[in-house]
């Protein structure tokens, strides 16, 4: 199965690195603007071969070298600032990146699914299906599979569950406007309340990638390790269940935007969207975010495609 | 980690070379009465070492070879007649059986963590806890995990969800009268609804085991891999969630049997019992699954250890 | 990727289960003149789906549902006599068998690799490569993988160092006439000496399945495992080196007859014969298997396909 | 199992990483004397914990808090001249850099693996092994592990068998004196000819790891995936064969240094050393990368702990 990754930075070359080590690529193929880079990457992973579970063609490459992809992972990003306090600072420069390697690279590999990394990511996951015309399924975004992973691991350390037992969600925004659906998050069939201190578990998840990039300056292996969770379900077909950026298209009143809903991943992309019962407040916020990534997806132009 | 299996049988030998392949285990004693059937199990295993990922010390023992196991996992069984069509006609048989050999596995390893395979597993599990006095975090049986993984597999090919996913519990006896508790399953945090249809999936599953039975002679490879699932648990100290036949001390308004709940397994083995909010029929249904297995225990005498 | 497996006895089943633990299969399918025993196994290991880490197609079938697959492991055997004492003995029946069911898998999957497991496995590997008149690199046998495996064992527990990194083969027949090409072991770059105490642990080794055999009544998880190496280097292209039964023409003097060298295996089968320089006793022992191999293969009159 | 990362830079964070994918740690803890670094390190891996395939409790520490590892991977360096063409660069200040961190670490954890991963390896495995006055079993270095898993990638490429099977060794430095043991490489038991054209491929190997360091400025992946899989074998017990630096005593009539040869590595660190015998080049090769590493001990002091 061959998976190209657009923008070897330091969250691209580490989901490469995660790929290989998790054997779920035949084929890797890493693209960036500084074709040195991108080589270098692919050559450090290719000298790992000897600790990799199954065989690994790496290599850097232009473009048109995604051909034949099953999966792209877009990952390209302008430099974030180091004062960084909202992934929406990134938005004007990477949707003109978008327009840039896009078009190209579907034209390449006009099947492939599209997995957006780049940040922030309802904003551009919503601007690329605009300049592709692609449906639904196949062009989606990490969205808040990262935001829920972090509450999990909160809650986990709270209750004492495996964080794949907490079946609780962020959704909405991959931003500050995102939300937790307590009103159904259970473990074991057992719900669990929706606490003040697990509200405020909740308000530090929010700001948990932000932490982690004052205090290491990026954050690279939970995206990365989440964005291969993605992929995985594409690449085996699993149909797992997760939180991912798609177009919203009336569901819960909200439509023309991109936000997180818990979906089915498999061999097709998008194979299904799940509307659970959000309670009045969810629904309110999750009407919130569709508002404020519109803002923002209007004042960068990412409607125009 | 070591770990022991008593009756090397089709089971257990089947869950033997499934913690060999997964590697859960570093060192594994099969105990058996047939010991020349124990120490060929044990030899089939040893000439597998070179696929096994990690070096594994296997070999057939005595019961006094099972000191030092962090896990001991019950296998033992009479032979199951060829028309059988309710585990609880091996009740007496296994009964017995436990009485022979319980007392001295845990005299030899007190400290073990007790995994009841043998059926009927509620009643073998309540007799086991009665036998030795042990606390019940430290004995269990696999209970309904098997159903409800057989569940889970007939929902998956229903909805196109990954079992995983399908967070649906069957309950109470690992026998005819276990139920589903429908009115807290969901997916991806959608609720799946309790139809028709789904009914009469769970009344296939609850047959299930007695048709692989009646095509095959024997189930092993489901019940093996839901075994190593609950020793996984235990040896990584997982606190993954799964339903597990264990004693119940009042939850319900039931005492005095062993039954499935969902837990929360790990080193320390039953970490914790989780209390699905159960509708009216489903606790009517789990309070009937009580009668049925404590009708047996006092039938067979397992009520007196 | 399906993978099919023809004969699911008591070794085809365990290698249906060791390829869905492993994940090295995306659709299985189980053929057996007992349709119902096929179907049992399928559907036991169905159940276990909860438990494996990629989603499995399984079901029985018979020999036309074989169409499309990657492999198809022949596993098919006439019943063990209990006190067989040599594989030949199961050559005249189980040559019969390959005449009935080899000639319609091979209409339904005309490029799937054959991998032979079913003894006398050598002369079974001729006989199906004279019945379908496919080129050597397509059809081949686990032949001495397995007593190789067992060797490297052996000679693990002797000087402490993992099978793995035991470079040391067993070559020529699966049966009595097998010999360990000591000259060329070797560990880490250091060789390992021929020494009367290594010559008796391979004495040991190539009576290893006999003595199972007699311990338990048939051998299946290291058959399985090794089977399942072998498709697993088929499956993802690993290019593994291994020792399997194919076709000799010409090596080391001899023709037609199937022996085992090592060779490397990969998507396009036998992908290329490794000749190691054996000494003249080595070369003595691979003629002389050669000899007793084709007396079988002409005694059950396998030579015409 | 505990492991400790001194040094959470590029290559210690990506150890961490690969650690936790791999469920090599039930215990991981950074130290770094940025504390931040460590921190914000530990918790990106910690926000991946729903990825992982076990629990995993990673935290930033101080130097005490190592105590209790089975393994301290020491991954700390000054940083590296963008300019550097020879590890030895780094001998003056890594030097200094281990009389600051290593007595503390190995009071805290006195019976810790101490794996060195720092540059130049063979340099300051000697120093650790003289500041500390441990046992050489306990303090050993990567070495030449990444070296022979470059080449034997090179190798596989040509040859189109698996890295694992290219028994080939790149021994001595781990620099520029470093040499392949061609006389005794070998696949599949044929031996791999020493030819002009693998000549030429050694050579780009000796040159790969400052090729990915002119191209991205660092190296992490293959580094990080070679320490893993020494720490593997020792946190498994496997007894794998691998080349690593260790203190040399008298092997092929050199002393006091270290430089990489294979051994067995298992739960005891270096089980056993290996000695294959190398012709009279690869003898002379051997005692040259001794001077030169002992030329530079001298130079910076190592030698005096």
């Amino acid at each position: 199965m061959k998976v190209s990754i657009i923008g070897p930075g330091r969250v691209g070359a580490t989901l490469a690195y995660t790929l290989a080590l998790k054997g779920l690529a035949s084929e890797l193929v890493l693209v960036g603007r500084n074709r040195d880079r991108a080589a270098g990457e692919a050559l450090d992973i290719e000298h790992a071969q000897l600790f990799l579970r199954a065989p690994l063609e790496v290599r850097g490459g232009d473009i048109a070298d995604v051909a034949g992809s099953a999966v792209i992972a877009v990952c390209a990003s302008a430099p974030t600032p180091t004062d960084m306090s909202d992934r929406n600072q990134l938005a004007a420069a990477n949707v003109e990146l978008m327009r840039e390697l896009i078009p190209a690279a579907v034209a390449a590999a006009p099947d492939a699914k599209l997995l957006i990394v780049s940040n922030p990511v309802d904003v551009i996951t919503w601007q690329v299906l605009q300049l592709t015309g692609l449906p639904p399924t196949q062009v989606f975004g990490t969205g808040t599979l990262i935001d829920s992973a972090r509450f999990r691991d909160a809650l986990s350390n709270q209750v004492g569950i495996h964080p794949a037992d907490i079946r609780s969600y962020v959704l909405g925004e991959h931003g500050s406007s995102q939300f937790a659906a307590m009103s159904l998050a259970q473990s074991g069939a057992e719900p669990l309340e929706d606490t003040p201190e697990r509200r405020e578990l909740f308000k530090q998840t929010t700001d948990a990638g932000l932490q982690v990039f004052r205090l290491k300056g990026n954050t690279c292996y939970a995206v990365a390790a989440a964005a291969a969770e993605a992929i995985e379900a594409i690449v085996h077909d699993t149909c797992h269940t997760m939180p991912l950026s798609i177009r919203i298209d009336g569901h819960y009143g909200v439509e023309g935007v991109c936000l997180s809903l818990p979906v089915v991943v498999g061999a097709g992309g998008i194979e299904r969207i799940l509307l659970p019962p959000l309670n009045a407040e969810e629904r309110a916020a999750f009407a919130t975010s569709a508002r404020r990534v519109r803002e923002v997806i209007e004042a960068v132009g990412a409607a125009n495609g």
